[in-house]
């Protein structure tokens, strides 16, 4: 069991093979079981295989392959739509029109989706997370017809494996584990942590095809830039506003 | 394997064993191999085993003894600041200011924080999630010493178990999952899917103590009142703000 946790492995290629009804609740009942806050479940999963949506979807992540190739495409949503409902059933006054429900609800969503990867992987299935999810929630949500007070957060593509990619490398624990307080990082410090991951050979290959000095430059000029964060945490902030979250006063 | 997903029980009451650093090595190892965005692994731990500290966090977390009674309280942060370092001793210029970035690290402590959670479970210890967290960030800011784009966004009680509560109750997995589409709840379907939680006897005990007509009313009026939503929400916005991820411009 505890190789599980370490050879998990992020799959951008799959094979044809469909994934069965059983396996596939298999995998979403380990997913319910995970911590909720407040055991409220305040998430939904949106399962897609339809060619149509899938393609739709593909557009929504960057047109990533994988995300027409795997047969099973799911959208984790932070969702007080369902418990708003409930409420109103039951004449109690649901307040959850608000930032911190869209954070709690985020995190219930999250904590249910990497019970499903992992689930998923101890069933010989692989995974990749789509962090696109938020860049274009608001075009999810027109396709997954997502009403007010769900959101879009996270997405997982799962299939069977048609590719056996090596461990990717992690920083040293001792470089994410603080004890007791933080510790701030010294230059020396950051020298060491990084310097694995600045001498494999890939990271070389890496810098050598974009033309940067270094990796670091990479992120910051090609992957992840101030120009495309900032137009998607507008973006998002707006979606987060539309579908009913930031009423934040009483 | 399986039944490590299905047997998740949160844990309130813990025993005197402290965790060996073997086994918390191992937990945390097992919590450093989950997904990240782009490997960025955006996200720091935060141990927190002495006396002093953990009586801080204890009044952080509306005073819950097992704060105190179990051995190892962890605290998952969304973490830029040792990203924005590297980029700085890298001569790359990082732009990581904004939500998005605060959400995606928010993402990345997510799924290790579960990864973490599994693995403790998986060596016989017991785990609880604090929602509090998120309520009394600016105070964890200050008793953990975290620095600019640092923000706590979950903790984990970690320890034995002294208890061995049931399992808890879950909505059916067809009441939170979605086929192609969201499908929307009708007063019909609500009533279905929440039918057997408020048909169990704990359900009936805690609506008479707390002088409800029903159990929506107790979250609604006593658990997660709109005031203290909207008190916590902007609190929360604040903090985000303070540690430097509100800068949405160019």
């Amino acid at each position: 069991m505890n190789d599980l946790f370490l050879s998990h492995k992020t799959i951008r290629k799959y094979n044809e093979q469909k994934i069965d009804k059983i396996t596939l609740d298999k995998i979403l009942n380990a997913g319910i079981r995970a911590s909720t806050t407040g055991n409220m479940q305040v998430y939904s999963i949106i399962v897609s295989t339809e060619k149509d949506i899938k393609q739709s979807l593909w557009e929504c992540h960057f047109k990533q392959n994988m995300v027409l190739q795997a047969p099973v495409i799911l959208t984790f949503c932070a969702d007080f739509n369902r418990f708003n409902k409930w409420c109103d059933y039951r004449k109690a006054n649901p307040g959850y029109d608000n930032f911190l429900s869209f954070y709690t609800a985020s995190i219930d969503a999250l904590l249910v989706a990497q019970n499903v990867a992992l689930a998923a992987e101890n069933e010989e299935l692989g995974i990749c997370y789509l962090g696109t999810t938020t860049y274009n929630a608001n075009k999810i949500i027109e396709i997954l017809k997502l009403p007010k007070y769900v959101v879009p957060v996270t997405t997982l593509v799962v299939g069977y494996p048609d590719e056996n990619p090596s461990l990717t490398d992690r920083l040293p624990l001792s470089g994410v584990v603080h004890y007791e307080q933080y510790h701030d990082y010294s230059e020396k410090l950051i020298n060491e942590i990084y310097s694995e991951k600045e001498s494999l050979s890939q990271t070389k290959d890496l810098i050598a095809q974009n033309q940067t000095e270094n990796l670091a430059q990479i992120f910051t000029q090609k992957r992840y830039t101030k120009k495309d964060n900032v137009l998607f945490s507008k973006a998002f902030l707006k979606v987060i506003e539309e579908q009913g979250f930031m009423n934040n006063a009483l």
